[in-house]
């Protein structure tokens, strides 16, 4: 078998076979397949596609590209969740107590922001002495201890994932579905989860910008769940505006607290109780959405999911203390307000374009490895459909340079269109897509 | 400008703007752009396509990619002619002194075998003590004074061109039209041709299989010419069965000193004159093909053109006694007749598969740099549309390995195919296209 040969299979549209897929990524990995044909292929897979047992034979090649979890000594059954990325996304601090309180152990491994997206270790790395590089004999303590962990990728997972990623960063081939699919999915399963919701987004502020290319996602990924042996749901999110109103890593854990205490923004608790719910499900905790969804309201209700948040800042090293005192985490030096400068109703947010703002301001990066600024960001202070008469609060920027300060105004000013006519608020929850 | 943008604009499809594609060729050739990306680009070409435009802005920044040579001191209008490869294709053998023998200077850059395809200069090598890598100065000197001149690539023409191909021959993406276009003719242009004629192969044993891959490749060069001011015309010629009699690089010698003598193979002999007459219309020698044809006949007729074959060998340090005893050349120790093992009209010599079989026996290369056999091949001695009784001889192989030989008489039992109905011999020249 000859690399070069499997690259010209792929380029004629042809299928590639288990064996061919197998010694490419095999071969990638152990460095026998030089970057140059890696490239080419990857392109060649961008514009072919992939077929449905393709994509699976792609996802479990690249799990046994390296280590893979085993939490079966934990829980037999352990359930995961993953969002493709989008802007103000701070789900995960939500769902994560929140599905652990009702007796379902989370054992999460969590990214970090890159480009316009947040990421879920940057946003909890706000608190103060929050660890989350733990090692995997910490994480299996931990989720046996505290039945909830969030942490960075402990063990060397799917380790042709990451040589791939970082070539398709760079030959544009990373909005391919078999791809994208691939990676997410061989990440999850060599993590160890038997059951995985994934939050897909669509719109704006998403890798994914139409509803045909979000259900192909979900119904790729839903596939190779049924090819491997793993249960997987995905929920369809909108993402053309930010998801809640606070944008930025600080301010979004104290949004994922007030959540927490019942007292989060309805959009994003809906999407909470949505994801949660089919976690439930999957796991065997409840035998219907709604069942589920009055389940996830008395745990919050009665205060159990905040106090599982609390241990699991506790159990991370984290200062527990920030659950009523939120100001210990980092704060900005200037808080700006933004004014409606005409009467409308709001039409667009456009979460892109808040997304680059809000990294912009410091609080995201542009390369791996970059600090953040855990204090800056923005509030919403309207979402889309809302009526705003002119001179009206429609944001606070909080920043820590004035130069950014003024930029960030002038981006936000083109983020926002208003509209004379009513505008109806979209629908955040576009369709469950399950086996 | 980034090379990521590049491709990606490429691979959505879109066209590139010359300036893009300078960047892109002027980085790769410079090392500033990585394999692995200038890889992804490759296919992504190869499998969007460019446009007449983006395919002569290439051409162009390939030519500019290093050194251009300028032969206007030696002659005012310099032509040159290149073929896209096939089996049995001696064509420069004869062309280049046929067309001196008339007055017009042929400074010919010629190229080495590589598969199934034979090469130029590996031919010429088999007449003892030619040289065939010249200095540019040699070169030129050469062509003033004997007016013929058939050397490898003596500067370092179009250096991109040889970066990519590198490439392209271990990504899949050799077979694409735009590629092998500007290759092609990023070397003759900045050879210094002032005309070129192309001979376009199609057929079994030619890397264009169809009349349409072809016709396309034909009017892209063409186009070529057109928007870079060069006059261009393409002969397209069939490649399905080899061209005249014999393969393999002494063999194919003596039937091209045969040819000059005028006792050639008929086919052979039509694609000699077919070429040559169309250099000396771009020269200006003739009026009209007839015109150039009856010239040729004469200067064949008269001895001219084998002399100046003569001249040639021998301003290249070649023994010029081999015009008349061509035994001086290498000559293989086994010689085995094959008979046809049915009686039939021969419907189908498979070029590629004879091709395929030389390249065996030793007369070709699988990888650069390889030595070849100058000695081994073969000799047909009937071709498509003749009738041949069962026990009458087909081919003669001449090879220095038993098991080659071996091997090579199963592979050769494939590659002819017989008719019980008469077989009309295929027509050599399929069209000629001009601006």
């Amino acid at each position: 078998m000859r690399a070069v040969d499997i690259i010209a299979r792929k380029r004629n549209g042809q299928s590639l076979s288990r064996e061919e897929i197998e010694f490419f990524v095999r071969g990638f990995t152990a460095g026998e397949i030089p970057d140059y044909q890696a490239a080419a292929w990857l392109m060649s897979v961008a514009l072919r596609g992939m077929d449905a047992r393709e994509t699976a034979d792609l996802t479990w090649a690249m799990v046994h590209s390296g280590a893979t979890m085993d939490l079966s000594s934990v829980a037999p059954f352990v359930v995961d969740k993953h969002s493709t990325g989008g802007v103000g996304d701070k789900t995960t601090l939500v769902v994560a107590p929140l599905v652990a309180a009702t007796g379902v152990p989370v054992g999460k491994m969590s990214g970090r922001g890159l480009g316009f997206s947040g990421g879920t270790l940057d946003k909890l790395e706000s608190i103060p002495g929050f660890r989350a590089d733990l090692s995997v004999a910490e994480f299996l303590a931990q989720l046996r201890r505290v039945g909830v962990v969030v942490a960075g990728q402990t063990a060397d997972l799917a380790p042709a994932d990451g040589k791939f990623y970082a070539l398709r960063d760079v030959t544009s081939t990373v909005d391919s579905i078999p791809l994208i699919a691939s990676s997410v999915m061989s990440k999850k399963i060599a993590g160890g989860a038997n059951g995985i919701v994934l939050d897909v987004k669509v719109g704006l502020g998403a890798f994914m910008r139409t509803e045909e290319q979000a259900i192909a996602l979900a119904e790729t990924m839903v596939r190779i769940g049924e090819q491997v042996g793993r249960r997987v749901v995905v929920v369809i999110s909108d993402m053309n505006q930010p998801l809640g109103y606070a944008v930025g890593n600080a301010l979004e854990v104290r949004e994922a607290i007030e959540t927490l205490k019942g007292r989060g923004p309805a959009d994003f608790w809906l999407l909470c109780r949505t994801v949660a719910a089919q976690m439930l499900l999957l796991a065997g905790r409840c035998q219907t959405p709604t069942e589920g969804q009055l389940l996830l309201e008395e745990t919050v209700r009665s205060g159990a999911a905040l106090e599982r948040f609390r241990d699991l800042i506790q159990a991370q090293g984290g200062d527990p203390r920030v659950i009523e005192q939120p100001e210990i985490m980092p704060q900005a030096r200037l808080v700006k307000e933004l004014y409606a400068w005409q009467s409308g109703y709001i039409e667009t947010i456009d979460a892109m374009e808040v997304g680059l703002t809000v990294a912009l301001l410091g609080a995201g990066r542009a390369r791996k490895g970059e600090p953040v600024d855990h204090a800056v960001g923005l509030i919403l202070a309207a979402k889309v459909g809302d009526y705003v008469p002119a001179g009206q609060l429609l944001c606070t920027i909080h920043a820590n340079d004035e130069e950014r300060l003024a930029q960030a105004e002038r981006r936000l000013h083109d983020a926002f269109l208003f509209s004379p006519q009513p505008v109806a608020p979209p629908p955040l929850i576009h369709r469950i897509i399950a086996p």
